[in-house]
C-alpha cells in the first residue's frame, strides 16, 4: 500500500447514510510529527456511535469535520515511530479513523495491545475493547442487577446485547432478549443463554408490550436499552417499582429524521424507576479491571462472543449499513490489511 | 347537612375531563363501623394526580371505581368515633374522597392535625401536606442540587414548583422557572424569587430551548419537571453533563389522548443524565422532618406559600378544571364546609 485511503465524509447524512454522503480518496502516506507515531490501521470498528458523530449535533464528542475521514477504533501496527514508546512492528490500538494510516500524537488515545494473549487482533475491538466494557460496566454499575432480577435486553443479538444477556446470566438474572428475526432469536436461545427470546418484527408496540409481559410476570427490573423507539417502550411499559433503565443506545432513532423518543414517561414516574444515560469512556480508568474480568469469562467458556469480521476498505459503506439492517452477527469489524 | 353529597365518577373521561363524568349524588350521612370513624370533610385537595386515577390504567394507586366518589386527600372533623384514639370535634387529615362524609378505617391514613400550629387548617393539604412534601424531597433526596447549580423548574408558578424555585434558592442555586403567561411570570420573580421567568405560551420547543440556554448558559444541573411534552423537552435539550430530571409530574399529557412523552432521549444519554420517577410517598416515614423544617422556613419567611381556595361542593368540577387551565394561583382547594 503505497497510499493511504481514506473514508471521507462529505455530506451530513439526513436520515439513512447514502453513498454519496462519502468518499473514498486517496492521499500520501502521512508522516510522523516530533514524538508522535504513523498507526498502520488493519482491523476498524464499525459502531452505531458513529452515525451521532456524522450529524452536526453537540454530544459527548464534537462532530465528525466534513472532509475528515470517518472516526473510528483500530486496531493496528506501528509504520513509523517518533515517540520512544512505541516502535515500528509493534501492535497498538486507538481513536483514528477509516483509513489506511493514521497520524497519532502523544497523549491521545493509542495504547500497545498483546495480540499473543487473544484469539485475534480484532477481540480488542470487540470483546475487550468499548463493547465489552459497554455491556459490563453499563450492566453491572448503572443496572445494578440482584440475583433473582428479570433483565430485558433489546438489541439483543447485536454485540454489547448478546453479551450483557451473559454477563446477566452469570449473576443469576431471568433474562429476556429482544430481536429482529427468528434466526437471531434462534441464537439468543441456543448461543447466549438468554431464557426467552422475542423477536419485534411486525408487530405493534401494544403486542410486543404483552410478549414481554408475558415472559417477565413480576416486570422487569433492568432494561439494558440499545435500540429505542417501539421496543424501548414494550419494556418500559413493564417496568417493575424502582426499575433501572440503562440507556446505553437508540439504534432505531439514529437514521430517523424525526425523534420518536419515549411516550410511556408516565411509567417511568407511577414505577418511581429511574433512566441513566450511559457512556463507556466515563469507566475508562477501570478498563483494567472489567478486561481482566472479560478475559477469564471468556477463557473458562461462561461467556461466547461472535464477530462480523467484513472485508476489504471499498466495502466500508455496505458493511456500516449492516449495522441498521440488523445484518450482523456479532461485532462488526473491517479487515482492512 | 343532613345528607352526604358525593362527587362521583361516573364514566371515565377521555382526554380532558367533561362535566358528564362526573355526578353530585346525595347520600345517607355514613355510620361508623366498629373501630372507625366517620370524618366531617371541611378542605379537599384538588391535585393533578387525580386525573390519573380517574383513568382505567395501573399505576401507583388503583383506578377509582365507577360509581364510588372521587379520591381525595381531606382536612375535616371527626364527626363520629367508635375508636378509642379519635374524638368527635377534633381536627384529621386523611386520603378520603369528594364527599361530605367519609369513613375512615384503622390502620388507613388518617392522622390528627394541629390546626393552632397553621394560619388555616387547609395547610395540612399544602405546605405541610403532600405538595410540599413533594418539593422538599422531590428536590433535595432526587434531585440532590449542589450550591451553584442550575436548577429548572416546569409548572414553576404551581404548588411544587412555587415551593420548589424557593427551596433551590436556599440551597444557593440559580433558580429558572417556567410558567404560563405573563402574570405567573411576574409572581415567580417578585414572589417566591426566582432568578429567570419565561413564559412557555405560543412558543416552539426550539425557541423556548433557546430562551433556556441563554438563562442557562452553562447547562441544567437539576430539572425538576411537573409539565412533560415540549416545556419539558426545551429543558432535556440543555441539560448539563450528569443532570437530575426529577420526574414529579407530566400535567400537559394528563388529558391528552395520546402520550408526546420526550423525543429527546439522545440528550440525556449524551449527557448521561438520569431521569428519577418521583412519588412523595416512598418519603412517608421521613415526613415529620420535612414538616418541620419547610414550617421553620415557613416562620421565618424564607418560604411563601400561596393557596388557591375555592368554595362550595358545587363547585367541584370548574374548581378541579382549574388546574389545567393554568388558572389555579396557587395549592388548589376546595372548601366544603
Amino acid at each position: 500500500m503505497s497510499t493511504n485511503r481514506q473514508f471521507v465524509l462529505v455530506r451530513r447524512p439526513h436520515g439513512e447514510p447514502v453513498p454519496e454522503d462519502f468518499s473514498l480518496v486517496s492521499k500520501e502516506i502521512p508522516q510522523a510529527p516530533e514524538g508522535g507515531i504513523v498507526v498502520r490501521n488493519r482491523y476498524i470498528s464499525l459502531d452505531p456511535a458513529q452515525r451521532g458523530w456524522m450529524d452536526d449535533a453537540e454530544s459527548y464528542m464534537p462532530p465528525i469535520p466534513l472532509g475528515d475521514a470517518v472516526r473510528a477504533t483500530t486496531v493496528g501496527t506501528v509504520h513509523e515511530s517518533r515517540n520512544p514508546d512505541f516502535v515500528e512492528g509493534q501492535w497498538v490500538m486507538g481513536l483514528n479513523a477509516i483509513e489506511d494510516y493514521s497520524v497519532a500524537l502523544p497523549g491521545g488515545f493509542t495504547m500497545p495491545v498483546d495480540i499473543d494473549a487473544v484469539a485475534s487482533p480484532s477481540n480488542y475491538l470487540s470483546a475487550l475493547g468499548a463493547v465489552g466494557m459497554t455491556a459490563y460496566f453499563g450492566l453491572l454499575e448503572t443496572g445494578k442487577p440482584a440475583e433473582g432480577d428479570t433483565l430485558l435486553v433489546t438489541g439483543a443479538a447485536g454485540a454489547v446485547g448478546s453479551l450483557v444477556g451473559q454477563i446477566g446470566k452469570l449473576q443469576g438474572c431471568r433474562v429476556i432478549g429482544i430481536a429482529g428475526g427468528a434466526e437471531k432469536c434462534r441464537r439468543l436461545i441456543e448461543d447466549y443463554g438468554f431464557d426467552v427470546a422475542i423477536d419485534y418484527r411486525d408487530k405493534s408496540v401494544e403486542t410486543l408490550a404483552d410478549e414481554v409481559r408475558a415472559a417477565a410476570p413480576k416486570g422487569v427490573n433492568v432494561q439494558f436499552e440499545n435500540v429505542g423507539g417501539p421496543v424501548m417502550e414494550a419494556g418500559i411499559l413493564n417496568l417493575a417499582h424502582y426499575a433501572r433503565v440503562v440507556l446505553c443506545g437508540l439504534i432505531s432513532e439514529y437514521n430517523a429524521p424525526e425523534r420518536v423518543g419515549m411516550r410511556n414517561l408516565w411509567q417511568v414516574l407511577a414505577t418511581r424507576s429511574t433512566i441513566h444515560g450511559f457512556i463507556v469512556a466515563d469507566y475508562a480508568e477501570r478498563f483494567g479491571e472489567g478486561g481482566a474480568q472479560l478475559a477469564q469469562w471468556m477463557a473458562d467458556g461462561s461467556l461466547r462472543f461472535d464477530e462480523d469480521v467484513q472485508e476489504g476498505m471499498e466495502n466500508v459503506y455496505p458493511a456500516f449499513m449492516r449495522l441498521f439492517s440488523g445484518k450482523n452477527t456479532g461485532k462488526l469489524v473491517l479487515k482492512i490489511a
